[in-house]
């Protein structure tokens, strides 16, 4: 309810046409729909923000994902969820045919495509660069949720330190775009040394890369928060939703 | 034994009715029962603190949580059991064909009904409030066990901070009753902005919302230790069990 | 701005009393007040909410400080600011010579009086109680606290496990009361084995005691985190203050 | 040296303009400065990227200081030196006379006035948010920063989640600035809050709020990471800098 | 290669029994075995420390196990293997039939009898105490060790310090015992509490009660390490082995 | 009160004696004294355990360590006060004339005469170990507190594994002794390599060797935790005197 | 593009032997090759470096493996992947026959043939020493790596500081070599033992040995970060390829 | 004593030349010197490793820095001690005033010169680079040490990622010496960037960096633990001497 919807509030008011307790009652109630397993569904963020719901996947048991999923889709809307292991993944599928999961990046759509096997494109609005090629899983999760979001979007991958100089012909998009995410495991340094080199605005996303890392992704996340080159913020390990989430609100802008 | 029950055996000692000899036996051996496979079980505690033995399942091989149950059971208690894994609960259930398994909660019931398939009452002297849909296995070990400790126990999900308004059509049941139990994972914010908001004490749950977040429930648990509003104490990650029974001391003061 | 309040402004707006355009200006500015160094001070609080707004001292500087003590003696209210160091104690009560700091403690009150210099009453339905000598200082800032919100309180002093007969005299006075602080450093063990003698819920406040032990009174925390005996929450390391306050609103139900 | 100065350089040695030897002499020495005491002064920053090179001042001797600020005057730019403590901060104010050290914030300024003791606009493409008055010094340091950048910058204070409602009067104008850097200390819950009620994106600052809390920081900073509201990034503990500089790369596109 | 061996050998260099040569290699080569798979046997351990090589199970293969086994089993030694997982003890068990695994201590055993089935003696110059049932795993980790190594060996079980009573009737033979080994999760408060009641100096062994707690024994670890009570010596999370080794050589002074 | 103590209670109230309130009252209220500023001290620990209490002074204000010195000094008994500050030590002196304060050690005596400049024995029924000489300070606590505890106790210092041979010399009369105290900062290799060559039961005590190492001395602790060598316990991080309590009691059995 | 490579670039646009154009495009072009898949393949990095590329094996999926292992071979070059698990090491070899699994030490070879399975030479300019048997997967690691680097390598193992005089025959050899690459689990004394003995610089692996110890490595990576005897330099937990990278780096100098 | 000493021990015994008991004397009290304070003094490293002994400052009181600087100067050899306060720099300067303290390292040295005040040759066997001039005090410590051991030593300063070309002019020294150290904090990236680079082996020094950073240097640490870039090794925190004696060692070989 924004400040819009409570001034109309107010005015309906104050002309009788709505009595104090209809505002009351429709102040409390209107935008929350409470389903069964204890889900209550958030239907009409789109209208509100701009952006759909997305459903989280993990702590989520399959009826509860049934419920969201069924209920996104009764309301009209396209369905993503997020972070959904493969069992998750197919089970969903069996009770949802039309959907379609996508195994690396742990996405699942339904009433929306996305394209996820590349080739890609190098340039965008928004790309997503990763370090190494096992940040892929958590590239593509940023990737399709830029995508769900409506955003003109580019990934560039396997370009980390090691070879800098595999960065050289990207430079020039890079620069062009109005935000970065860049995906990175094990040291973390490229979002510094991207920082160094474009003026764009980097999102660092800390990657587990393979979980074999010693405090998985932590070290990662600690050089992003800690990168010597000024225009990096740093989102949770592995955390490729929220990263394009905010590219969303920030391209919006 | 209590102070009263201390007093009564000085008292049948100083009569002559016990000798010191019976007076020292007693003393040592009466409430505690040893059990099979290192199990010393404490029947008489329902008697003496008002709150029966709950098992704690962890950690726990089938035979020794089998002495367990069949010891309560034996000693005509109802029995709890938490946190089981879906292999222990099932062991159980075939043991004892009476047993209910609860498995989106852990709960194990024997002698005793619980309902946790909801619709749940939102309002009660004690009620159970979760951020997420993730957080309903955890919220579930609370809403059982209060219910198991007698307590008159409501439940509300899913009206976490990312859409505040969700809190609203509550805040009334939330202000009438003696205890809130929250449970929140990810920035475990909830706890913040309710005691914020209403008059009662707060004990927050931290959750681990399907183990995906970074440092499991810690982030959650920070936030509850550290909350800015007055009025919140916290339980430990994923702990809804001891939240109930603190609770259940409360309302019984 | 509670559920009455709200109310209220609907019906006056309904009946005319008041513009759209007042109500939605009187709805945002009415409880803030902005001073200067940007102190925002929260008056109506102790009409909102029973508890009046307490001065946290720590990050402030002398200028926000004079500026908070004054706004609220400004107001009528009684002022009580935490956590002084005696450099910032000393500098206030130069500023306002009425005012009393108590260093042991780190409390300042200004327009009410505290008794913090002992002897103590050992009953009361609050009961702050010490595991060791070390743990006077926040046992202090809870028991000061709590007298400030009005509190029957008491303090039972340095009557830790590794002496656990020091306890009896107290056990019945302990059990008698609605709720007990336990302030404990080290092992963190009191609240635990105080938890499985009496009937009454246990707020355990893990203190550094000198801050000579590793980890600074993590260790105290994650015993009261973990403690076996149901029936223990846990306050953040040292804080006293918020252990009173969910004190005073447990006793107020 | 851009990809452009890159092709200007190859024109002119293909055009003999330059030998091969002088290239690569310039290619190597042009923008590095090498001063006394160990420090490489980057002058050509301000030419190369937009945002002029600002000092970090911890971990740098005083003479180390002297020379940073007296390379960047003497190449006719205007001068910020951010963290330093009272005693280094007034050390350099004797030696150039001209500076101003503002204490609060920890930022020295020479060739370039900020006005820093408020009272603030509370509009502006960006807008600074505290949650408490404790967080003023890393707000500042932001705030200044941002300025010395260009931005036009706002600052609200003082309206974290213990009290919601003071945040109802900002709301518009937070809506309609480009981003938010929201500074926060304790649980660190304003971020997910606003992210919730307002489509700017939000670079959350977690503040140590006068060092007294568990770790520092790190439970505020964990709660960022966490956030359940979709549209936060986190810079590292108490670096309001760095937001600015985020802040500044963003509001450039 | 003791003192007195060295004495010894020196003497024979002296008189011309050896030659240099013949001592330098004797000194090099005479008690270290080198089987395939990267095992160096130590088979000379019992005769030199009094305590036979016991085989550290986790991260060996089976067929290093295999070999360790088999050149202790050849060394005419009796032969206890610990931490071994149910896979690794059963396919042991088929490649030396007349090996002994026990699976709830994880031990397995040739050449030696343990009885690890119960009941247990309550007394011995060695007593294991356990807090909880869930604690019994690691307590026959070392109680079974203890028994390897010739100690007079007791075990009480479950009488942790949410029901102190549970401890008074074994005060006197806890005194009695040269050295207790106290197994306990959770707060880990159980050594502290024994520790003020008798004079006998404790090992406390952290257990992860069932790997169901809060960063999984840690908190019970430091708890033993911020005893309270004097006499209280840490071992690490689950080392029952440890406990009875140091154990055995205290018994043997 | 010990079990004969109660027995005797228990006689006394059978024979008539005494009568149960009586009983109830001296059971209550024998062994503890308190006295003001929060302190309750323990004077009867010396004859119910054989170890005088030791004043712990970190946390305690000087009014709080005068009670507590002069309370021991009253009950005619010996003082020790550990871990203090020179400003603290001085304080007392200036108070107690009487008595001594050791600085390097932080322990302080009156009616007690500690020898702590050296030169050390070097045998001893227990033995202190040092690996360097910035772990003096640690060491001469837990020698000065066995002396304390009237142990025959020795000191070796600075033979740390940087240079093994430095051992060699002391190997038989560390063989000899009932337990050693081997204090090591850094790699805590010390504790491992000894065990290795010894029978003897080892306490290792890491330090923190100046506090200049990474993590204060937890590197050192988790080393001895998980000590390769079978007959190492550990203390908690420069706990001399903790290491001195156990010994002492190790030795009385 | 080494130094070289772009004078050379400059001497040919100098003499117009390339267009500017031209000479951007082969900057930026040259030794980059994308594959499917999200992978950017180095196959220059052999030439350039002296090191061909080596798989890191962790998060890459089964067709991204393959194309890495073809790409490597397609360019004529063998092929090392390193920490595959048992699943992706057997699914490779299924698609490529020609390739060799080597499941202790998770490495696969194409075009490469490495001995694994002993005897191992105790000589060499670099040799891998082990404390325990269970370090032998990281160790093989190692090993395998070095060969693969084409170092002279030997392999010594199962020396660890419980038994000391285990390492007296192998103190030639190590002392000849050019470097030594020790791993270590538990308290990774190793290493400080050795520098103390030899002149031979010591890279430290600390191992996480079966992964049962507490916080799997970090200990042992804590002592040797902490080491007392100078020349050890540590890398990360259980990284035996990067020890052994480092190595060839060292003994190409 | 090196195996060359024990052989001609031996053979010396062999001859007759020395008796047993002679022999076990000289074997046991060569080379240790035993001081007052608890200082055993390793006069003999120098013969032995070819490395003198450096005196580590913390945790020394002035007393045993003292017996430390006079017993290395008596055996007349050369004097260097690390990690100094200007407090106890200074202190030692008054007793011996041909010492030279070094602030800005921490480093003391007597009968030996070192040139710290730059200007800094950029070449060397060894070259030291620093990401910051904030690093430099570390960097000077490491090359301190480094001379005192005899290297041909280099420094480059202030060459972090934030602006990669400055390390332009530096590639070709870089890539020709043995070995480098680099000192970096923050993001701790350079030693990355820098081993994608050079085939140079690189040991990464991870500093604080003026101690204002998230968990001072360990994020650095983690960074280069976590090399993505093959031929790195770690030191700890701020351990330039530590890198040195690596150094110095590798380069003898």
């Amino acid at each position: 309810m924004t400040r819009d919807d409570l001034f109309q509030l107010f005015t309906r008011l104050a002309s009788g046409a709505v009595s104090p307790e209809q505002a009351l009652y429709s102040f409390q109630t209107q935008p929350v729909e409470e389903l069964a397993q204890g889900v209550t569904l958030d239907t009409h963020r789109l209208a509100r923000t701009g952006q759909g719901e997305v459903v989280y996947g993990p702590g989520k048991t399959i009826p509860q994902l049934k419920n969201c999923v069924q209920g996104l889709a009764d309301a009209g809307q396209p369905v993503l969820v997020t972070r959904l292991s493969a069992a998750k993944g197919e089970a969903l599928v069996e009770i949802f045919p039309d959907a379609v999961f996508h195994e690396h990046s742990g996405l699942l759509t339904l009433g929306f495509s996305l394209e996820l096997d590349g080739p890609y494109p190098h340039s965008g609005e928004c790309i997503v660069v990763t370090a190494g090629a096992s940040d892929m899983g958590v590239a593509l999760e940023a990737y399709g949720t830029a995508c769900f979001f409506g955003l003109n979007c580019g990934l560039v991958s396997d370009v980390g330190v090691a070879g800098v100089h595999r960065l050289t012909p990207h430079i020039e998009n890079l620069s062009k775009a109005k935000v970065l995410i860049v995906v990175a495991g094990m040291d973390g340094a490229l979002p510094s040394v991207l920082a160094g080199l474009v003026p764009t605005p980097i999102l660092g996303v800390p990657s587990t890369s393979g979980k074999d890392n010693m405090l998985g992704g932590v070290s990662s996340l600690m050089a992003m928060l800690n990168s010597c080159s000024p225009g990096v913020a740093a989102m949770n390990i592995d955390n490729g939703f929220g990263a394009a989430a905010f590219a969303s609100k920030l391209c919006a802008k």
